[in-house]
């Protein structure tokens, strides 16, 4: 029998567990890597943030899955991917160089700062769980540090919030912290008056959830303030010196905690021999034919965030969404067991976004659903794109039942996590 | 009415925290100052840095138990405490000044390395969770590591854990560490064979969990043979330059990963205006007297680790242990609440350790306990003097869950941690 044909899959988020998950091992050696030993949830990185979950409720180890197989026919690797090599056919990581004979791009997308890249040393960020967990330290320092502080002034100071982007994250950072100001600081910290903390969000286009129907942004909108968050649309930020955010029609909001989730950009990498000018598109996203294939490239795929993938509804790209990274890793592993074929056909199931602990809101189809519904709609969403697994049910229940409860259990304040993470960009 | 009386207490281990639940919170004005915002549960650390339990399943905020109570008559303080002057009725943290009428000093231990004080920047200790997740992922990250090694020799040397101490916590983390070899490695890890790690075990007395029956030390001894842990007895660590451990006997041990837990000391506390030679005794701990008051001091009380209370029976003061601690918290209450006085008597309940996963050692008054009795044994007798309100009873059952399956979730590597810790000494 002929050596097996090896897969590398670059990346192990939504698109790349799909490929993963899917693929055939009898037939082919699959070969895993990505710079966590974990998959994350994205959707509920702003939960973790908030001390809603905990990492472990939204982290599920590459290798207990991998274990269940007993291995057979895959590998895990740890590592940062720096360079991929087209003509060698070799990817090369912070730790070592794999070879492969077909490979999958797919490691997602980081902050992107625009014009303003000092700001990556001023403000938090939620892209991944470690950033969430340092932003969750911030917050939750700064309500003991305002809990000792006899100065009025100074408490308001450390309680000025600031969320740059009305998109899902933005919402839903801006809609935990207006619970923590609305309902859990009279019951944890009755040292310090609600009304101390000011929670502001600032949105550069003209409505929140922009990307989503009118109905969902104005539910949003009146979400947020009955969370008492101060929400501005239509403007900006210009600049941030870690103290004062100028926004772009001059005013200025003092606060020394900015969270942003203003943009996007693909993880960057190096594909050595390759014109960058035209295999790199908007936000250092790689363009691919229909097939999900890189230009040029017979044997290379860039699926999920990191690709641009256009048709004739989505002529400037597919929108970055879970949705889009799963149906291209299912794709994808079809297409290299063989049991598919023809172009990616992207299939909307809509779009949603959460505010507030147990409300949502959700396009589907021609339908709108807010609150409860729409928070029951964004649970199965999540259940049936998710949950391929029994064993993940158990997982699933775990962060349901603290959903619920809000366990504040979690609001604990671990130094060894106040200092400086590992920067990605 | 006159003012409150208010009182301070140092500290919310066992000891603090059984002061803070059973005063009288209608005529005592209650301040907690810890340098945590919660109640760590250290029987259970080497838990956490086993990837067997997150924090948040040992970890109590602080404010979630007076929140309950609408935080009458009680606040809380986040703060490290420097020193306490008894002159002015003064403590002073990190943060600020605070005033007493009378004061509960109850810090607990931290890490003593006796006359090799380098060792703190190059062992991996187990006194709080910070240190038990540093170790954690650092056991992770060598082991990703390795998988991707191809050279044995270096696999081997990322794999040789050296435990010193065998103590409790020593024999727990090391039997921890050999379930690791013994179960996990191959199902998780099928690039190393479960032989290219090494588990030492280095206890400078003739036996383990010396302080126990005989019979708790072969039965210890015994079961971590089976977990495939090295163990050596009557033998001291002398010096350890980051890559070799030399033994009192000469003999070495080549190993980047030592986890130490052969010594405690008080947390080191100024106390102004006294002589410090008579105020404290061996390993730093105040002198107290039958009433757990400080010598000379009307309204100062030394409880729990940080205190020597000497009775006929230990002519050198009480062992360092949960029940001591919590029985002198809640003496302490009584003696301020006045619904008790006379002398504290320290009542035996026993001593307990596990070794891996469902397996313990406990000698409860003449009777010994193996295996599984003994680990239900372990359980009770935490459940019992842990657990006063019922809410805390699903903490309980959900830890209790997680043991038993051991959910190898929790495996997950947060780089956030990876970085230097606080350090308390």
């Amino acid at each position: 029998m002929s050596r097996k044909e090896k897969i590398v899959i670059l990346g192990g988020g939504f698109a790349g567990l799909n490929v993963l998950k899917n693929i055939d091992r009898k037939r082919f050696e699959v070969h895993l890597v990505d710079r966590n030993n974990y998959h994350g949830f994205p959707p509920l990185f702003y939960q973790v943030a908030s001390s809603g979950l905990e990492p472990s409720d939204i982290a599920f180890p590459f290798r207990r899955r991998l274990g269940k197989e007993g291995h057979a026919g895959a590998r895990f690797h740890l590592g940062n991917v720096t360079a991929v090599d087209p003509q060698s056919k070799t990817v090369t990581t912070d730790s070592e160089t794999i070879s492969y004979d077909r490979l999958v791009i797919a490691l997602g997308t980081t902050n992107n700062f625009f014009a303003t890249p000092e700001l990556i040393d001023r403000v938090y960020t939620l892209k991944s769980i470690d950033e969430a967990i340092r932003l969750r330290n911030e917050v939750i320092s700064r309500c003991e540090k305002a809990a000792l502080e006899k100065d009025e002034e100074t408490r308001r100071k450390l309680l000025t919030f600031v969320v740059i982007g009305g998109g899902p994250a933005g919402v839903e950072v801006a809609g935990a912290l207006g619970e923590l100001k609305r309902y859990i600081l009279k019951r944890e910290y009755p040292e310090i008056a609600p009304d101390e903390m000011t929670i502001h969000l600032v949105e550069g286009s003209g409505r929140l959830l922009a990307a989503m129907s009118e109905k969902s942004s104005r539910d949003a909108l009146e979400g947020l303030e009955k969370l008492l968050v101060d929400v501005t649309t239509g403007r900006v930020m210009k600049s941030y010196d870690g103290e004062r955010a100028v926004l772009d029609d001059g005013s200025e909001i003092n606060s020394t905690l900015v969270v942003w989730t203003a943009g996007v950009k693909a993880q960057p990498i190096e594909i050595t021999g390759t014109d960058a000018g035209t295999l790199f598109g908007k936000g250092g996203r790689i363009i691919t034919d229909d097939h999900c294939r890189v230009a040029g490239m017979d044997c290379v795929y860039a699926i999920g965030d990191m690709g641009i993938f256009t048709d004739g509804k989505y002529p400037r790209g597919l929108p970055q969404l879970a949705q889009v990274a799963i149906q291209q890793g299912r794709y994808i592993s079809r297409l290299i067991n063989g049991t598919g074929k023809g172009p990616f056909r992207y299939d909307d199931k809509g779009s949603m976004a959460t505010i507030g602990r147990n409300k949502a809101v959700a396009d589907i189809g021609k339908f709108h659903f807010s609150g409860w519904t729409g928070w029951m709609a964004w649970m199965f969403v999540h259940l049936v794109s998710l949950m391929g697994m029994r064993s993940k049910l158990s997982v699933l229940m775990n962060w349901t039942w603290s959903y619920f409860t809000y366990n504040t259990s979690l609001r604990i304040l671990l130094h060894g996590s106040k200092y400086p993470l590992r920067r990605h960009d």
